[in-house]
């Protein structure tokens, strides 16, 4: 009986029980699987099991990684749940200690960069599988169904699957809509689980940071239209909820529409005839992924304007008290209060939204397109935009849409180029300018709205002034310059009358 | 007589003799400076060498490096012009294996990445004094007198300085015009020289970044500004020639409108009825330093918006065949051709494009403000605009502004808040209104123009909507939010009712 009893027996393990580790193992121990936890405060393991006794598949308490390691099952699957970052390879470096063998699959759970993943896939070859998985939809997506991104070995992809599939949301098959899970408090049966592998070593953790900057820019269109809405429009926080939550019925429809609704109708706890949203301080903080999608944009040359604006928005809210003292001194336009039809305003700002929704996820696209071409990978986009309709903050109805847009056309250059939202953007642009209109004649900030126009009308344009541009550098720099009237490729240099060249003078 | 001519008899040296490189060599020995000059291939040194036979100081040509260093005077002073990267390392190492010395000072005049500096001189701390200069300019500035920002060892300027100061750009001392340099074939006497000490180890590599950083915004600007023009106002390039001609006489007058005015009444030299500038094909390129700045504004939460644009826009120009695709598909709006006076279209694009730049450069030195106090240095921002004023591609009457900008205050927290400029860009915005307005209903991009504006209106704006965004990210995230009512630093959460979480619903 004893020596029964030290068999491997566990499914599976995680490492870190923070709030979302402690989560993601409830979720899957709720799926039938025996799951073996560790965290390096033992008192933390004893607390979490010993406060989860009914799980349908059970908890398994280790207090050293020895104990942990040996109580799993072969091939031994662990999921890691640290900070990003040196902590990922001391874990991974002691499980290599505590006996994981070679065809063990070590996954990393958190918010890694992808060259970390892409670099420790390769260190650690010899000696592990180590996979990458992007896990979105906060600490409520990790407990009930969050959208699961796993990139790596396709062999060790074969031995999570089952148990990615059965943790991860589910959407409707017909209409790709969030299933209503746990609404009896158990696992849904059925739907399309919002997880598929993704492609070789990084291409997850790449995937989830392009979801981020995508949920930046998403936030921040939300956060544009609020503004306009309350600024110009003068409605109020639980007018305005209302108007979001109608929005939440058509095209806009999603979860982050949704909370905002939420949101605004909440009263303030501490003084409760106020909103908390006129109360909440307007410096908004980052935790570095929008930040890596917008550098790594620069980085690939893609031009993913939107996506940096957002992050530069949050740059902006920032710096609160200079801004109070700079309102003091720089004065806005003269153009007074939006004299027009609320209605009509609240009609516009929503086709700004949504225009700008388009740009950004056509610049997300954009960048993995890129990505996979630097990469190897061989991304399915319609397959990722599929997992990003449940379990994620970005989960919405237009996933569905792009869904099918890659569907029809794997090869869809651009995401502004598929049939459905070229008419859709067609329709809204008139909207959408007049917004803009409003904003700079108003002088209300709308980056996003902006740049996202801007990339509009610079990705529609045959011509665009970079002419002059290169006309410029061959001139200062002796850069050259292509023709338009030659084969690509074919350089070609003035000797420009540099004004303050001496020999030109003389 | 044999003993004698071994003797260290040179000024300085300089190694790298690719057209930079002579033309920096040429400039200094035209100050009457004795430079040895080595490059790696020995036919170039020596043709070099034999082409220019009666500089006032002299050209040494050195086949070997061990000569090259032997020919210096002590303390040595070396300058490298070679590519950014590896190659900076690999000549130093062989320096020293030449017999370089700990006294010794080697001057990094490349595009170095500045992190790369303040790494080489701890490296080579106990080896030699590396030291790094920016140039701008491009060749003829090198040759006739750039603009050079040096950064390092305090000691290693003042070996530095009196020949820095000689082969610079000089400017009025009254106005901070540019001199009119070698109107005579000889240099000028008198004058301010642009360069001035910028502060310890990376510090001059980093100004210049962002001097190329502010110079993709400055270009850009002029080419939203040409491209408006002549889209919406129907303007040909030798009108437009005049109208870059009458601003250059404003408070616009720089280098990059000069040229721009001498490019747009270029014909073309395969068919003289054409204008060359409608012959060039519209795809820009880059060398990486625009990018870096983008990417450092980045990293340090900066919003450093239309400098990251001016970057973004010439990536989108480069996708020139996808462009002309979507141009066949993607509609614009239904707004016709512009119907106002052309004149007054000129003068809003003309304040359009002042106030952008205005932007550009206040975030260019937002930009310096920031990594000072990464780095500990103790930047000078008068005194950096200065010695912007002459030699370099961005100079400016503009920069003699800035100059003053910052010598009325040295810590004006941003640009905008000068008084000047203050004014200046009151008395403009409405007309940048308007530009972006137009912009927007007629389909053309103007993505500096607007998102320098987004900036303005964000900087000035005592509320952004990111309290909004707080509450999100407190909603899906448990991010906490900070109160305007109560000190910062003290965080709030609410349990919001998750519409999907099922002990809400239960």
């Amino acid at each position: 009986m004893a020596k029964k009893t030290s068999q491997p027996r566990a499914d599976i393990g995680l490492i870190g029980l923070a709030v979302m580790g402690q989560n993601l193992a409830l979720n899957i121990a709720d799926h039938g699987y025996k799951i073996s936890v560790f965290n390096r405060t033992t008192s933390v393991t004893n607390d979490f099991v010993a406060n989860n006794p009914n799980t349908p598949g059970g908890l398994v308490g280790c207090n050293t990684l020895k104990a942990f390691v040996a109580s799993l099952k072969k091939p031994r699957k662990v999921i890691i749940l640290v900070k990003a970052g040196p902590a990922v390879d001391a874990v991974v470096d002691q499980l290599i200690k505590a006996g994981i063998q070679k065809n063990d699959i070590v996954v990393d759970a958190g918010n890694s960069l992808w060259t970390d993943t892409i670099r420790r896939e390769k260190e650690y070859a010899a000696k592990l599988k180590f996979f990458g998985s992007g896990v979105s939809g906060g600490e409520i997506g990790a407990r009930f169904g969050p959208s699961l991104m796993p990139g790596g070995d396709k062999t060790a992809w074969k031995h999570l699957e089952p148990i990615w599939k059965a943790i991860s949301a589910k959407v409707d098959r017909r209409t790709g809509k969030p299933l209503d899970d746990y609404a009896e408090g158990k696992p849904v049966k059925g739907g399309v689980p919002c997880t598929a592998y993704v492609g070789e070593n990084g291409a997850g953790h790449y995937v989830k940071m392009v979801h981020n900057g995508i949920e930046y820019a998403d936030m921040q269109v939300i956060c544009e239209a609020y503004q306009l809405l309350s600024q110009l429009g003068g409605i109020k926080p639980d007018e305005l909820s209302k108007v979001f939550a109608s929005w939440n019925k058509g095209d806009l429809a999603s979860y982050l529409i949704e909370i905002t609704a939420d949101i605004l109708q909440q009263r303030d706890p501490v003084n409760k005839r106020n909103f908390i949203v006129d109360k909440v301080l307007d410096t908004a903080g980052q935790k570095g992924t929008g930040k890596w999608t917008a550098v790594n944009a620069l980085d690939m040359g893609i031009p993913a304007n939107a996506i940096a604006e957002a992050v530069f928005a949050r740059c902006i809210s920032a710096i609160k008290d200079e801004r109070v003292a700079a309102s003091k001194q720089l004065k806005g336009p003269r153009t007074k209060k939006y004299t027009g039809s609320k209605k009509k305003l609240v009609e516009m700002v929503r086709d700004a939204l949504y225009c700008s929704k388009v740009c950004a996820y056509a610049q997300g696209f954009q960048l993995m397109a890129e990505a996979q071409k630097e990469y190897g990978w061989k991304l399915n986009f319609g397959s990722i935009a599929s997992i990003w309709r449940g379990g994620c903050i970005i989960r919405a109805n237009f996933l569905q849409k792009i869904t099918e847009a890659f569907k029809n056309n794997r090869k869809l250059p651009n995401l502004l180029l598929d049939p459905y939202f070229k008419r859709k953007v067609n329709a809204a642009q008139a909207n959408w300018r007049n917004v803009v209109t409003l904003a700079a004649n108003h002088g209300v900030a709308a980056p996003v709205f902006m740049t996202a126009l801007a990339y509009y009308d610079g990705y529609r344009a045959d011509r665009l002034p970079a002419n002059l541009l290169q006309a410029q550098r061959d001139y200062f720099g002796a850069h050259t310059y292509e023709r338009i009237d030659t084969p690509r490729g074919k350089f070609f240099h003035i000797d420009w009358p540099h004004p303050d060249r001496p020999q030109e003078k003389a």
